[in-house]
């Protein structure tokens, strides 16, 4: 009698064991993250949103961007790579810049060495984030991992093909081997665009983005580079900006920690938080005063 | 001694069990998703949000858009069409576009045969949902389910009325009998807008909105009605946009499935993602470049 | 044996219920609230947001609004005010309009007496909410409590040092006392501005704020004082606005309880949401019409 007592009570208490693991395991699933040039006017997000919630309601979504500019796969690119850094291991970022949707660019999934998986068309998106994280395997979205019955929709793969893909692997449902065949690396869609590199006494790259909401002139001169000018803090440089090789903009500033560090008014060279250079002005927008805009045909130099 | 003790164990099992059942009960809530024509520049969302999960921290809170036009009814009676069937069942959406806030127009939550809740003022802002969800039931708010001491506050229903009765739904703090009196389904409030239908060869129908980051032009022609026209992919077709009867564009342009199949620049009609007949350019801005915006002024009429 | 069996039993359960227990606890983790100056078209605040969550994976949060104004730390003090009263007691407010980062002004976190934490610069932008809520402590957030490795960047706080400690406090990774030395309380930066009073026959205040969506006009003369004037809801009311101590805008309008009691296109006065007096004309923007806006050089008198 007790014996058969002891033996259910072992079998409840695995059960319960089952029960509390399988709460902490659905703990333990990836976030998603969105990053559109959809806007946030109308519904296009939220139904993206329903439908990953719908596959897998214990799914933590958060925004990247929905304001890249519309089409601007460059921009995208550039987003990704300054975000996925601070996101932990495993992490899916959902990627919609997608003028070409419903053609024959390729629906993938790209897993990066640094872990983290990017959802999205193949059309250069990845660029970056292939260039700075390593590219682990790639994988193309097997028509299995589309959303139900949307095969008549050819104008919304945010929703019907990577959120509902996206969710499915973030949240454990499918394996990354079960997205589909693999892809080989070399096949990668990639951009091309200015590098950053030091020659004859001067640090030159490209102006991949704006810091937009400030005005400040983002270039891709990355601290290595400019270390190679030798320059130490409160130091004043040239500063070249070249849009289709004409010059735009040419003064004298000082080399900053930070704004704080010059009069109101006044230029900065500095490092920004991705510790690439960058220009600005303190308390001012530097982009608008100069007529500067940022994207694969300028161009930065800076020298003693 | 021995039977004491598993009595004692069986006890604990019990209560154990209860607790990892009520740690997943807890799981099962409902998301609770806000529509609002508050934009997001001050603190109206927020303060929403917060008194949701002041009542209920577990609560999972999504945003469908704060950017609906101020007071635009029509617009917001659109994007919930157009985004709720992607949500779970039980989904409980907070809306509010509400030009007579304070005055005598109801606070309502109406629930669909889809399984959804929309609470919300009676004001025609669920005009759509009520449609094509069908109503199960609707019920006037009662003063119980407003926020405590809240009885002076007369302009923010979004928080004192709308975000504290949802939660509580949301969260099962109160069923939906619960919420207030039954009211009966033709009091409901409903728009007035013109139907999609084909007459004479002519399929016409309504612009409810525009595709507005893109400028594409949505009609509410419905693949169904279409279809009646016997159109093929690549065929060519007359398309007219009218507002108030007066013509505001003419052209004819190809029926075909995405933007990418035709050159960048060139008109095309296509399904859009909620399977409506659309108009667009091919990277550019339809809407835009011929003047054309939405509401129920607005026609298009399309034949071969 | 079965004495064995039993031990092992109530280990197990014990195990269990710690299980049971840490997955409970987890989940009355205090929420996380951002509110920023950067916008939402770059990745900063999904920056922030993945430093909190690669720190607290289980972390809840919510946008408070990124859109204040660049550099407008009196906007950012009020929207502060304005939300952290809907929000439950440990909530944490990571607060970031810091146009001095980088530069010598301390970064702190302060608790008020309402046990909100609010983690950011101090720069005044905690002015409303240690008067309205009061000041129970203030602590300098220490070195060990800044984001490991980021000691080379100056110009982004908001994600190397307020959101992550903001994390570390908000998920218990740190009590309040471990986030770094007392502050005196009467140190804190506080901005000056017009305060509400009534004198001779007229209630006074500033405009802290438009409510910007649509065009009413803030002051923050409060219920209280306002009721000093004795007027009953249709009454006809004098109201002056001054900038700078000139006239902007004179005329008189009946004080209501909302919008709907006016015709469309009359002005009107009305206790806000957050039972301040407000100006604004039904369907229309009060603001935009008569040229008003708000900050520390505006003034509001109203008299019978």
């Amino acid at each position: 009698m007790i014996r058969k007592i002891l033996l259910s009570l072992i079998l409840l208490l695995i059960l319960g064991a089952l029960g509390v693991f399988y709460i902490s395991s659905d703990k333990s699933k990836s976030a998603l993250i969105l990053m559109t040039d959809f806007g946030v006017k109308d519904g296009a997000v939220a139904a993206m949103r329903g439908v990953a919630l719908k596959l897998s309601p214990e799914l933590t979504i958060h925004d990247l961007t929905h304001e890249i500019p519309t089409y601007n796969i460059w921009e995208g690119a550039y987003r990704l790579q300054q975000t996925a850094p601070y996101w932990a291991e495993g992490t899916v970022f959902v990627c919609v810049v997608d003028p070409g949707v419903g053609t024959k660019r390729k629906s993938i999934i790209l897993k990066t060495k640094a872990n983290h998986y990017f959802v999205g068309p193949d059309n250069g998106l990845f660029t970056l984030v292939a260039e700075s994280e390593g590219v682990e395997e790639i994988r193309e979205i097997s028509s299995a991992n589309r959303r139900p019955d949307s095969q008549d929709s050819y104008t919304f793969h945010g929703r019907d093909v990577f959120a509902y893909s996206g969710a499915k692997l973030a949240s454990g449902k499918i394996s990354f081997a079960e997205v589909g065949e693999v892809i080989p690396n070399n096949q990668l869609v990639m951009l091309d665009y200015p590098k950053s590199r030091f020659e004859n006494g001067i640090a030159s790259g490209g102006i991949p983005v704006l810091d937009i909401q400030y005005g400040n002139v983002w270039t891709n001169i990355d601290k290595n580079t400019f270390d190679k000018l030798g320059v130490k803090p409160g130091e004043m440089l040239n500063v070249k900006v070249l849009s289709k090789d004409s010059l735009v903009f040419q003064g004298i500033m000082p080399y900053v920690h930070t704004f704080g560090d010059v009069k109101e008014g006044d230029n900065l060279l500095y490092m920004n938080s991705l510790m690439n250079l960058s220009i600005g002005i303190n308390m001012n927008d530097f982009a608008n005063r100069y007529g500067i805009s940022s994207g694969r045909d300028w161009k930065v130099e800076v020298s003693k």
